[in-house]
């Protein structure tokens, strides 16, 4: 019989499978725009958009008075603590491939709907509802490497990628190995009741397919681009080698 | 001419002192009630309301989007985890001179005004106005023992408390001279313009005589329990060593 | 030329027709389950879901200090007045048909993700970013009826319902017609920038597309409930005619 | 036997004698400051300020998911809605004196403390605890006319104050004669428990006297100016007629 852990990673693990076999996945990989610098900085700039309030929300989960676990609060203030200001790293990718942000506050792209869709989602079960139910976020983004790697690594190559001009993915790689221990143990502790499972379950599936989502989104703003069509990423067109 | 910091050294302490020669002062040190445990007793259920909201209100300054700076909400990240959980020292000493606490969500004696008073203004300072302004209660309480560790050695002497019964105050003692030099560090970097110090002085003021405030209120109900007037602290009376 | 209002009012109408043509609207419309009070009541709960957040996420745009805007504090205000307690329509609704809710914070079945996803998202845009952006929602909401009513019509009767069973659609339909007018009046009142047009536009696309989602969603519960697969909504079944 | 509702008549009004009683009312009464406009004008600014987030705050008690009442909610967002924009009227009567306020924002004199912890307390009260609490401080400020008709009486005629020149004052003791009421109706429904009746006493107490400290800080700040030393309030000595 499987543990309730195991049943966690089941699910998570069946939700990839079936995000990755949608057709845009495929064909994102084997066309033209998966050797295309702007694909890879569009999705950068939404990386910094989510980031920014990664840490915030995530220290909204101690501050909140649902929450009267003190191991658990401490938990979260460190996992906030050590994601504070990563969003440095999106932007300094941006950089590095040559998008000339400035000033974020004044030069970075907007944020997407989808974006914002799950920062909106991350503040509310956050603030809200039953206070352990974001550490079904943490779990699955903690383990995405597996699932990520190899696109990640296709990609790089592809787009003409350094490893520093990927800090992002390659700090959290390193991080999330730690992470995803003390995710899965701080679960053991403070999941007891059917209803935490369940509502761990359902955050973590509803974000999964919520980053999806931006990476989808992304693919139709990268399509306006290539056609050429008016768009608010056309800083990104610097990147463009076929111009 | 005085630093920017030594004004601010200088404003903390003439408020001290003030708080320190008010008649209660003298009245409560030379008296019967400063040799009844009920007094300390009293006192730290106080302290034990205001601490549970410290980490949170304090964490809060992170969560605040007018709070741009990534090294300063680290900063209070890192304070807010190493607070956690201190209320937990407050029932540590009133269950170790024996106040019969089980549960503190149903046994614990209520806050007083005074103290909301306290918890209400860290919570709106964090969340509102200049984002730097809560770290004047920082300055002044991490450097507070100066002031009182007289008062503390005094008291303890004449209540017949041991070192063990007065870990709230003793860890905090230890914690806080490292805690202090950090405050000193954040604020140098952090306070630019004038309206920083400004404001960071007047929440220093502001927390200092809001916390004095907690100490004379915590003398009158003291007096309501000496006189045997109804009091929601009845459940001290169990240290009155003269009843 | 058109004017801006033309043009939001372009923008939301082609949204409509894109959600009215999907494949699930003519599948739903024209199977079974278009027949079944069961899957009428399923999207009841979700409208007491929204509804019991939606006075309230409205009230917090008043609350927000970003908006300082006296006249349109007080729309927020009286709508959100006007909308108190709507969720009671729906729990009335469901009640009329058969469905035996006695305490809703007990019986009434949960929230879908779908419906989270909306309510999520409106105490975001009504506490963050432009004040103005949640009139978005309430334009289109308010509107919305020349695009349902057909439907209600075909259902209703399709379903045996009364109109004493749909009192929260023709309560709304009635108030919503000068909801429709003050909406109007107060856009043009205190939209002034191509930012305030820009992200009352976004607004009303996400919350249109997240309400269809909640109809999808509902249908894909529906399924469940009428294969007898397992379902968190199986109060419903007492709906179910064919048993 | 007192009625719960004439208990907390009796408790509001030993504690209003107790405020008239304080020295510092009878000096301000009889000297000279009590035909001084800038001591007027000092007081309006602070009316201001917390007549600015007095709406705020009645609304997001309505916000406040511990809130289920739905005729309370109605109760606050009414409420909320008739007292949004009040601060107009006293910055009205400030300028109707010739206080050259033009932007309220650049030049409206600041906080004092002693409003700030009125406000940020009444943000608390709106947000946490027991929910009907708040009401304690509608109850005495609706009915606070009788106390105080016979003082505004007095120094309106020594300073020289028309009736056109205190819309803030008339308008609230009209308005406040039918809230009074209001009031009173919701209490009597909604204060069911033990706790309702102490909360909310507490919170009447607790407010009354945060409203007399705007008062005699007020006096303190009046006093600086008098004596012409530095003050943030300067441009108020345009109305000194002795200058």
């Amino acid at each position: 019989m499987k543990t309730k852990i195991e049943q966690l990673d089941k699910v998570i693990s069946s939700k990839w499978q079936e995000i990755l076999s949608r057709p845009q996945v495929m064909n994102f990989t084997s066309s033209l725009m998966g050797e295309d610098q702007r694909a890879f900085a569009l999705y950068m700039t939404q990386v910094y958009h989510y980031a920014y309030h990664n840490a915030r929300n995530q220290a909204l989960v101690a501050v909140n008075l649902a929450n009267k676990d003190v191991q658990y609060m401490k938990f979260c203030l460190k996992h906030a603590l050590e994601e504070t200001g990563h969003e440095l790293m999106a932007l300094h990718d941006l950089r590095s491939i040559g998008v000339p942000i400035n000033d974020p506050e004044k030069d970075m792209p907007p944020v997407l709907t989808a974006t914002e869709l799950l920062i909106a989602y991350l503040y509310w079960v956050s603030s809200h509802g039953n206070p352990v139910q974001r550490l079904g976020y943490s779990y699955w983004s903690e383990k995405s490497y597996d699932y990520i790697k190899d696109y990640v690594k296709l990609f790089s190559k592809n787009m003409g990628l350094k490893k520093t001009q990927l800090t992002f993915y390659f700090n959290h790689s390193n991080i999330d190995e730690r992470h995803a221990k003390e995710v899965e143990d701080i679960i053991k502790k403070v999941f007891k009741t059917e209803d935490d499972w369940k509502q761990g379950a359902k955050v973590a599936i509803t974000t999964l397919e919520l980053t999806s989502q931006i990476f989808f989104s992304v693919i139709g703003e990268y399509e306006k681009l290539a056609k050429g069509l008016p768009s608010e990423f056309e800083i990104l067109n610097c990147l463009n080698n076929n111009k």
